[in-house]
């Protein structure tokens, strides 16, 4: 039987580069899959259903949320988003690491309902970068950036609640961190009780038969 | 300030090559440092004091123990080994992740004193890995190899204590998969709540300032 995947809940500020490091642990490595969020929002030109988003109905999501087919969810401005369970499920099952980049609220959510899932935390170098960042996108106004920074500050105060922190100030030597992070939870003793008590029981034959 | 380090106690049976484990994370990469131990034995012929140990007298090594000055100590047969405290705290305030390949009893009492350390537990991939390793040695007898076959058992029963089981089967992965418990570690929130510190306090600057 293959060993469970270690699901990675990964949060962190606007502009903390965290959706990149998704895309290189998934291009660089093999043992990941991205969770795929559902949302009753309209797919953007180029968008894929089942690969950038589930598009559902708010009908079929509500159905869903009835259902507690949702790991967590949440409404943004008119629009439904929400972390699929049976997804997660099935891919941590085929042993798959599976990747959530999630808000601060829903990935509390998801360690309440997976305790064994590691909460991860992505912060540029520095609270400039920060601002740096979000300003050479170039998209939003002096106004938005600025309730964006308020917003980080108030998300600073609940790192606390991961059990991991990851300085983004290279993407390679992050990519490599977070792998670090996934390998090592996998050596946990108390994920490998199964290979203890194996080994357990060869000992016991290997005596028996001297 | 530079980071402290961190105590990697590495255990397991005899023959789980965790001898070569420890050389080869040495040899690769430039974080690490081997506790070298204090032993009242004599040096045998190529054997250097401060490296392969600390070569001491019995009335000195009988100081050292009064004096608070070993984190454990053990005797065997006629002779006392232990764990110089000096070393180890130097090289982990010198930020080095400091390795201590250590049976199991020196291990429990270590994380008593640095509940911090990580403990780690080497496997050979089977049991009857175990037995071939310690017979192709050539220089033990039948006997003394089915005492440590027994011995290897009775340790098996306290891999639960230890925090990281590690699978020795291929050196090469096994050496990498040692390198990733530490580089995680060293992520744990619990030990950068400076840095948390710090971008809360740039936060409230930055935000002023605006």
């Amino acid at each position: 039987m293959k060993e469970r995947g270690i699901l990675l809940v990964v949060s962190g500020f606007a502009g903390s580069g965290k959706g990149t490091l998704m895309k290189e642990l998934l291009k660089r490595y093999d043992n990941y899959a991205l969770s795929v969020s559902a949302t009753t929002r309209s797919p953007r030109p180029g968008e894929i259903n089942g690969v950038d988003y589930f598009f559902v109905t708010t009908e079929n999501f509500e159905n869903m949320v009835a259902k507690n087919e949702l790991l967590e969810h949440a409404k943004y401005v008119s629009n439904y988003y929400g972390t699929p369970r049976g997804y997660v499920e099935e891919q941590l099952q085929a042993g798959k690491d599976v990747l959530l980049e999630i808000e601060i609220q829903g990935a509390l959510i998801i360690k309440e309902k997976y305790p064994e899932a590691l909460l991860l935390f992505v912060i540029p170098p520095s609270v400039q970068e920060v601002y740096g960042r979000l300003k050479k996108r170039g998209t939003e106004t002096k106004e938005v950036i600025a309730s964006r920074m308020r917003r980080a500050k108030e998300e600073a105060e609940m790192i606390g609640r991961y059990d991991y922190l990851i300085i983004n100030d290279d993407l390679d030597t992050c990519v490599q961190t977070l792998h670090h992070v996934v390998m090592s939870a996998h050596c946990a003793v108390f994920r490998n009780y199964d290979t203890i008590n194996k080994i357990k029981r060869q000992f016991v034959d290997f005596l028996e038969g001297e």
